[in-house]
């Protein structure tokens, strides 16, 4: 099945917005065994719009369009699909309800333009997988067109729940498809490319996608097959391969994020964890709490963004710093000592180093990071040079930070010591 | 002058690679006054670019085109566009030598598929600034055709060094364009709608775009206009009515994010700030610190996760906690108070709350969040119910948090107290 995809917007013409909306559509199309032949990118423009539209029907079997669903005065879509198609508006009762709902649930008044988005095209059947974000399709002759909303996170979650799986119950391909994405920390992207030149019989039918997601690195694995568990173990085998080229760098496979592998691996032991945050600012904190019920493991921690904090909260002593400076072996194992002291858990990470783009020195040049690990047996500390921008330094430092807890249970290399 | 973008690759369509080229060239056509009015990408595919050519042929001034131009058997654009616009290739021999004298530089042999890329259109003209990148242009008619390599770095040199220089040289548009972002946080989507309705002697030629970035709501004026002075006049005037209709829920235009505008607050004043998160879990620092130089004001801060920490860090009395429960205003006013003293800061704001999915109870549900800033003269709190995913709960109270700050240095309304 063949299809296109119409992206639509005043910020993708211009170049202030990339166009991320376009890019994953794209990509969870193919890796469905779907083949998009065409991106079109159109201002919040009626006649524009309305011609890409037009072309779009005399080419492909699906559309998926995003962009213009709004209440502003620049979200012309419902407009522009009646007056193209023939489809004149009217009041859409279930989608009325839906917008009084949500906006009542937040205590929004309604108004004229909020109504606006409840006028569809004439045998527009809504899109609503969770009542709180909304589309619609529609079926013109042998076209099956999506309309969805510009907000990423809007678009991505109707495409996955709504748009993918209805276009697959129409297709003729194979009936099973399962995807696969396996994260690695700590490998760069040509390392992680060459590693994956090696893979021995490589699968034909497996697609296999490649996703720089900074810091980390990102592999996908696509396969359609007649039924689950056939396909299920070909991914079982392919990701066994993987995994054994690439080591202890794979941290997780699926959706789990850095910081949710490590709590549950705190959580499972009934260990606790603290941390000492100095040009990471809170970010380390930030991600662990970003995961529900972190509270288990995660008894807190301190932002000591100036040397009197290191002194006043974590003990570390004035001369020590004097000595060696603020971002040096000496100081972030103190840290990491005194916090794990001063919150009494099981674990104490600790950061301190230079995010930039000020306060480097030829000695420690921006990007210069010390981290270190306190548990009861040992206290462990290395010294490492991040490159790029202050948010890239501060943001590889937490992930790193975090990847040693994990490499402290997965009893690794350097951290083996314990 | 209006035109158009073509990009072409598999993998663009496959989701593979994010479209860059399309991406920077939108951007830089839109600063240098130039419209851009549809961007289409299609796969290695004879058939889909012939289309797309001759479509943008009849309604664009120029068409920017990128990729295709290698030596490989999909790059196919040198024969697509020989057939769709009836130009025979032959071999240009400047072309020739120029490739000739590249590959012999870099020790590389001259094969037949490197001399395939001297094979042009009848008519093209070579672009070489420097001799190391090559594109081509074609006139056809009333139209402007540029041919650019697919790898970014080559066809961003490109496009700057020959291709705009060359659009413009043929423009008559009004040569100065500027573009304005005002920030909005604080106001809900619909009601910035309606706001932006209000708007008197809305110039036609002022371009108002409404971009919702949760928390914030971002407004962005366009004008192009003769002159640099005029332009940003009209910029200006429009900016004053907006921000008097909008109040001080403006905390910013440009490039500025909240943080940055909370820390040059405190930086002109000479004055420090600590905080003391609790359901933040570190993201107000982590914001606090992605700015620059944020050492002058910013001291440090406690995520005070567990309860006991709040009671060892911050002084909150355990019965205190017993009585009201951690997500309290006394709890509140006193992590506030207690983070103040414990920095040695002249502010100190705190915030405690409930971010979810669990947590929640019929008197505090979801969402409840208390913030609290102690100031030499007074400390001063408030509760709030936020709505949305655990994230947007964080995001949405560190925000706030960051802006009670900005709001007691402009004096305002419930801060004003002070």
């Amino acid at each position: 099945m063949q299809g296109e995809i119409i992206t639509i917007g005043n910020e993708l013409m211009s170049g202030r917005t990339m166009d991320l909306n376009a890019w994953y559509a794209a990509g969870r199309l193919t890796a469905s065994g779907l083949v998009v032949t065409r991106i079109t990118t159109v201002g919040d423009d009626p006649e524009k719009l309305s011609t890409a539209l037009r072309e779009a029907l005399t080419h492909s079997q699906f559309v998926i369009i995003t962009g213009g669903l709004g209440s502003t005065e620049d979200d012309i879509t419902n407009e522009i699909v009646a007056d193209t198609l023939n489809r004149p508006l009217s009041l859409d009762k279930e989608m009325l309800e839906q917008i009084k709902l949500y906006v009542e649930a937040r205590g929004i008044e309604m108004s004229a333009s909020l109504e606006k988005m409840a006028w569809m095209p004439r045998d527009a059947r809504v899109l609503k997988p969770d009542g709180n974000v909304c589309g619609f399709s529609l079926v013109e002759g042998p076209v099956r067109l999506y309309f969805l909303p510009g907000v990423p996170d809007q678009m991505r979650f109707l495409m996955d729940e709504c748009v993918l799986p209805d276009i697959l119950s129409h297709s003729k391909t194979l009936p099973v498809l399962r995807h696969r994405v396996i994260k690695i920390y700590g490998l760069n992207e040509p390392a992680v490319a060459e590693i994956l030149k090696k893979l021995p019989d490589r699968s034909e039918k497996i697609v296999l996608g490649f996703y720089p997601r900074f810091p980390e690195n990102h592999i996908t694995l696509s396969l359609r097959g007649h039924d689950e568990p056939t396909v299920t173990l070909e991914l079982d085998a392919m990701e066994k391969e993987i995994r054994n080229l690439v080591g202890a760098y794979v941290f997780a496979s699926g959706n789990d994020s850095m910081e949710a592998v490590v709590g549950r691996m705190l959580k499972k032991r009934g260990m606790t964890l603290s941390v000492a945050e100095s040009c990471t600012g809170g970010l380390i904190g930030n991600r662990l709490t970003n995961v529900p019920g972190s509270s288990d493991y995660f008894q807190g921690g301190v932002v000591v963004y100036s040397n009197q904090s290191k002194v006043d909260l974590l003990s570390v002593p004035a001369e020590m710093i004097e000595r060696w400076g603020a971002v040096s072996d000496p100081v972030v194992r103190q840290m990491a000592e005194g916090v794990r002291e001063r919150f009494k858990t099981d674990l104490g990470i600790a950061v301190t180093g230079i995010a930039g783009p000020e306060g480097g020195s030829p000695e420690k040049p921006v990007g210069t990071v010390y981290i270190g690990l306190a548990a009861e047996e040992k206290t462990v500390s290395r010294k490492y040079r991040f490159w790029g921008t202050r948010k890239q330094v501060k943001l590889n430092s937490a992930v790193m930070a975090l990847d040693w807890v994990r490499r402290y249970f997965h009893g690794d290399s350097f951290l083996s010591g314990f």
